[in-house]
C-alpha cells in the first residue's frame, strides 16, 4: 500500500507515529515560513504542516508546486496541533511532513470541490468524477451502499433468497416501451431489456423458491420526465403461500427497519387507505398525509346557481386554507396564474375569503349569496380567517390540479415538514382502466395482478368494476413501491388477457411460458417492488434521485460525461442485420 | 400466511401441535386403508398420513384426487412416526391430516422432479421452472446466494463500497463485440451494454472512492462456445493507492474466505508463476497444477535426425506419462485420433514406450536410435514403464494441443482430484499481442493495463516486449479472475493507444472522458474481476456454469423457455429509426 493510514483515522494517541498518507490537496495555506496542506480522501481530512527550520527548503519548494486536487503521498510524523480544529475528527493532530511525492498533478478543476460548489448541474454531470469527490455526493453513494446492505440483511434474515434474473429477455407490448437489443446470431430477432423481473420472479415461485429478492436494474424507454431515468434500480421481491396482509406486514417491516437503521427514525404502523378514499380526500393515489386540508366536493352546493362554469363542470371541488383570508389581490392573482400553468392545467381559480369578522368576499359574488358561501365554508370545514379555493372541470384533470394546489398551499404554509414521515398503504385499486382513445381496458398495475377474491367473477361480466388485490406504499406523497397478489391460475390469467383485449393467440405467444407454468402446480403468490433510487433520495432527505446515482443520465436519456448514446460503425449495423432509416 | 410451518422444520418436540403446511406432492403411497403423501417445499419434506378410522372417507377420497406436483395445503396434528426415516431431518414425525385444500393441480410433469431426473438438458431448460424444483438445482442457486452474501461480507469489512455503474453505456470497438441498444430519442444513435464496468470503476477511483466493488451483469456478443453465456456475472473490484502485491493479498484473501465459508476448505497461499513459466511448463496460462507431467521442449534432441515432420516444426514438445508404457496399439490409435479431433487440432502423435526392461518402442523407430530415445526420455524425465508422447508443429497450436493432451492424460490417470484445489497467480503477461492478420498489436488484457514500471519506456520503443502489470487467479486449470494495475497518467495512456494503432482522434473520441479525468488528479489504482458464475460452479463442484444460473441461455444465445430473441413489431422498429436488412 502506498499509505499506512487514511486521512480520517489519526488521533492524539497516534502522536509520534511515522505515517504515510495519500490523498488530494484540498486547500493550501502558505504563510511563508509556515505552510499547511489539507489532505483529503474518502475517510476525511488531515492537516499537513511544513515549517522553516523543521522542513528542508527543497521540500517546501516542492510542496509549493502542488495545487488544488493534486494527488500526493506525504510521509511524516504525527504531532499534536497547537490550535485544535474541533470540526473534524482529526482536528487534534497534524503531520509534520518529512517528504512528499506528487503522484499525479491536476489541472484547475472546472468547479469548486467543496460542500457548496459553484458548478451548475450540467457541468457537474459532465465532470461527474469530480462532482463525486464532494462530500455531499460521496455521502449520497455511501448511503446507497448502506441501504443495499441493510435491505439484504433484513431479507436474508427472513429466508429470502437473492436470485439474478436475466437482462436479455423478450419484448412484450404490454406496459411501457421496451429497450431492445438486436441479435446478431438470430437475424431479424431482438432481445428486450426488462422493465421489471415480473414474469421471472413468478416463475421462481412456481419453482418453489418461496421468498425471492433482488436489487436489480430495470429499464423503460419512456419520454423522460424530470427525475426519471431510463435505467433505474428496484428492490424486487416475491413470496409464496401469502395473502395481502402477509406482504404488508413483511415489507412494512422492511421500510421501518431501513428508516431505523439509516436515519434512527421509528416509523409508526402504516394505516391502510383505499384508492377511492385517497382520490376523494386528496385527489390522488399518492396522498401526502403530513397535513389535512382535504378536498371536498362542492357540486351540490355550487351548481344550479347560474354560474355556468360550475354548472357545466363534471366536478367542483375545494379546499379550505387555514388563516389565508388576508391574501392580497396580488397574491390571489399569482395563485391563479400558478394553477393555470401547463403543468397544473386549470382553467381558472375561484376563491372565497372567509373574513375573520364572519363576512365573505369571493371572486364569484355575482352568483352566490353570503348564505351560499357559508354553505361552502361548512362543506369545506372552513373557519373565519380561512381562504377557500375552488376548482372545476372534468373529473380527472380537476382532481389532479386540486391535489397539486393542495400541496402548493401546504408548502406555502410550511406544513411539509421534511423531518416528519407519514407512511401509508393504498389498497383496493381498480383492476383496469378504460382507455377511451383505443377503446380497451388497460391493467392499472400489470396483467398479472389478481382481482379481489370477491370480484373474481366480475372479470367476465364487468371487468371495469373489479378491484385489484394490489397495494402501494406511499410516504409523504411519494410512491415508494407497490405490488399485488398475483394470478396463479391459468383460467383466470386467460380471462384477464381477454378482458385486456388480447386474442387467445396473442396471449399464448407472449405469455404462454407463464400460463403453461401455471399448469404445473403454481402456488398462490404475491410480491412487491420498491424504487430503490427514490428510497435513497427519501432517506437522504433530497428530492432528486439523480444525486443518488453514481453516473445518471440527463432528461434526454444522455450520459453527457461519456457522451452516449452515440453513432456506431456501419460494420456493427451490418453484423446485426439492421439499417438506419433515412 | 397459508402455512404455520414449512416442510423442513417439524421435529419430535412439535408432537401434538396443530399445524398447517403448504407444498408440492412429491410422492403418494396408497395402501388402501392407509395413505402417505410426501409434501415438499424449499426447506424439506414432511410426511402426511391419512388412515381409515382417523381420516374421514371424503378426505381420503380428496387426497386420492391429487397427484405429483399438485400444490396443497394440509392441516393436521404432528405425530411421532412408527418407523423413522433417518435420511431426512423431519423423519421422526408425520402429520395426521385433518383436512387438505388443493391450491393448484398439476399436469404430469414432462420429467421426473427428483435428484436423478430423466429429463435431457433441452427439456429441462424449456421447463426450467420445474427443473429448479429439483434439490440439486435448488441447492446450486442457494450456493450462489450464499456466495454473494459472503463476498459482500468480506469486502464490506475491508471498507469496500458497493456502487452500481450504468448498463446503458457507449459502444467501443476495442475488446469483444458489444450488444447495442438503439435510442428512440436520439435517432441513429445507440447505447451499448457493458462488457465490464472497467472505465466507470476507474472513474470512481478518480472520484476518490478508493475501494469499490459490484456483483454485476456484463455482456459479450461473442460466438458462444460451450459454457459461455451472452450475459454473465462478475465480482468487479478496484482499489486506489495500491501496488500489485496489495491486490494479490486482498483478493487471495477473498478466495480463501469463500472456500472456507462455503466449503470448509483452507486453501494454501497462492504461489506466483510467470506467464512465460506457465507456457513453458504447461503450454497454457491456465495451468492445472494438481499434477506435474510438465511439458519439455525436445527441439534439440529430436530435430536434425531426418524426420521431416519434426525438422520442419517450429516446436517439438513432449510429456512423459507415468506407467503407461503398456498402452496397447488400440489405445495409442485412439489417443492419436483424440489429438486429431478438430477441438485439439494436432496433425499426429508420436509415442515412445519406455518399457520396464529399459528398451524403447516408438512410432518413429525408423528415424531414431535407442540412444536418441534415451535422450528424449531423459529430457522428459521419463522412467522405465512410462509412455512418452510428443507433438510438433507451429508453436501456438502445438502448445495448445499438448496442454490439452496433458490434461487428458491426467484425467485418464485420475490425477484431477476434484477435492484438491491448487490455486496460483499467473503474472508478468505480455502487455500486447501482435495480430498478423490485421497487422497491429492488441492489448492482451485491455488498453488500460499498466506496463511494468521497468518496461514503461518500451511502450514507445518496442511495445511487444513490454510486460503487463497484470495478474490472473487460476485454480485447477480454470481462470477464476484477473486484473491489473491500471495506467493513471494521460501521457502513458496516449502512448498505449498509439501502440495499439489508435489515431489521436480515435483515442480521444472513444476514451477522451477517461483521459480527461486522468488530468484532474487520478490516483494510482488497480483492480480485478472474478467470473462469478464460474466461481459458483467451482465451489459447487460442477463443470457447467449453466447449472448455477437461474435462467441461462443455450449455446445459440437463446432462452428456450421464454423463446427469445424474437421478432418485434414493425412500429417498434419505426420508433427506433431502424429497419431490418432484407
Amino acid at each position: 500500500m502506498l499509505r499506512t493510514h487514511n486521512c480520517g483515522e489519526l488521533r492524539l494517541q497516534d502522536v509520534d507515529k511515522q505515517v504515510t498518507l495519500c490523498g488530494w490537496v484540498q486547500r493550501i495555506r502558505d504563510k511563508g515560513g509556515i505552510m499547511w496542506i489539507d489532505l483529503r480522501d474518502r475517510y476525511g481530512l488531515t492537516q499537513l504542516i511544513f515549517k522553516e527550520g523543521s522542513t528542508p527548503e527543497e521540500l517546501l519548494e516542492k510542496a509549493r508546486t502542488t495545487g488544488r486536487e493534486y494527488v500526493i503521498q506525504a510521509l511524516g510524523k504525527v504531532e499534536k496541533r497547537f490550535s485544535n480544529n474541533p470540526k473534524i475528527p482529526t482536528g487534534e493532530i497534524e503531520i509534520l511532513v518529512k517528504d512528499i511525492n506528487i503522484l499525479n498533478p491536476s489541472k484547475v478543476p472546472p468547479f469548486i470541490i467543496e460542500d457548496e460548489t459553484d458548478g451548475g448541474e450540467e457541468l457537474r454531470m459532465k465532470y461527474r468524477y469530480l462532482d463525486l469527490r464532494r462530500t455531499p455526493s460521496r455521502q449520497n453513494l455511501e448511503l446507497r451502499h448502506r441501504l443495499m446492505q441493510e435491505t439484504r440483511l433484513y431479507l436474508n434474515q427472513l429466508d429470502f433468497i437473492e436470485i439474478e434474473t436475466p437482462i436479455l429477455i423478450k419484448s412484450t407490448p404490454e406496459g411501457a416501451r421496451d429497450f431492445v437489443v438486436p441479435s446478431r446470431v438470430n437475424p431479424g430477432e431482438f432481445y428486450a431489456l426488462p422493465q421489471s423481473p415480473q414474469t421471472f420472479k413468478q416463475l421462481l415461485m412456481v419453482s418453489g423458491f418461496d421468498r425471492y429478492y433482488q436489487i436489480v436494474k430495470c429499464f423503460r424507454d419512456e419520454d423522460l420526465r424530470a427525475d426519471r431515468q431510463p435505467e433505474f434500480t428496484q428492490i424486487d421481491c416475491e413470496m409464496s403461500f401469502v395473502e395481502r396482509e402477509d406482504i404488508i406486514r413483511t415489507f412494512e417491516g422492511l421500510i421501518k427497519f431501513l428508516f431505523k437503521q439509516i436515519r434512527g427514525i421509528e416509523l409508526p404502523d402504516f394505516p391502510l387507505m383505499s384508492f377511492d378514499e385517497a382520490v376523494k380526500d386528496y385527489g390522488t393515489d399518492k396522498p401526502d398525509t403530513r397535513f389535512e386540508m382535504k378536498l371536498k366536493h362542492l357540486d351540490s352546493a355550487a351548481q344550479g346557481k347560474g354560474f355556468k362554469v360550475f354548472d357545466q363542470a363534471e366536478l367542483v371541488v375545494g379546499i379550505s386554507v387555514k388563516g389565508c383570508a388576508e391574501y392580497s389581490r396580488k397574491q390571489l392573482d399569482e395563485l391563479t396564474d400558478w394553477v393555470k400553468r401547463p403543468q397544473i392545467g386549470a382553467k381558472g381559480l375561484v376563491y372565497v375569503k372567509y373574513n375573520s369578522d364572519g363576512s365573505f368576499k369571493s371572486s364569484v359574488d355575482k352568483f352566490y349569496t353570503s348564505e351560499d358561501l357559508k354553505t361552502w365554508a361548512k362543506e369545506l370545514e372552513g373557519k373565519p380567517g380561512d381562504l377557500l379555493l375552488v376548482l372545476s372541470g372534468d373529473k380527472e384533470s380537476t382532481l389532479f390540479a386540486m391535489s397539486e394546489l393542495r400541496l402548493e398551499m401546504g408548502k406555502r404554509l410550511n406544513l411539509l415538514d421534511p423531518k416528519v414521515f407519514e407512511p401509508l398503504w393504498i389498497v383496493d385499486f381498480p383492476l383496469m382502466e378504460w382507455d377511451d382513445k383505443v377503446q380497451r381496458f388497460f391493467a392499472m398495475h400489470h396483467p398479472f395482478t389478481s382481482p379481489h377474491k370477491e370480484d373474481m367473477n366480475l372479470l367476465e361480466t364487468d371487468p371495469g368494476k373489479a378491484r385489484a388485490n394490489a397495494y402501494d406504499v406511499v410516504i409523504n406523497g411519494v410512491e415508494l413501491g407497490g405490488g399485488s397478489i398475483r394470478i396463479h391460475d391459468r383460467t383466470i390469467q386467460e380471462q384477464m388477457f381477454k378482458a385486456l383485449g388480447f386474442s387467445k393467440e396473442e396471449a399464448q405467444s407472449q405469455f404462454g411460458f407463464l400460463m403453461n407454468a401455471f399448469e404445473y402446480g403454481a402456488p398462490p403468490h404475491g410480491g412487491i417492488a420498491f424504487g430503490f433510487d427514490r428510497l435513497c433520495a427519501m432517506l437522504g432527505g433530497a428530492d432528486s434521485i439523480r444525486e443518488f446515482i453514481a453516473f445518471p443520465k440527463n432528461n434526454s436519456g444522455r450520459d453527457i460525461m461519456i457522451d452516449t448514446p452515440s453513432p456506431i460503425h456501419r460494420e456493427q449495423l451490418d453484423e446485426l442485420h439492421i439499417k438506419l432509416k433515412s
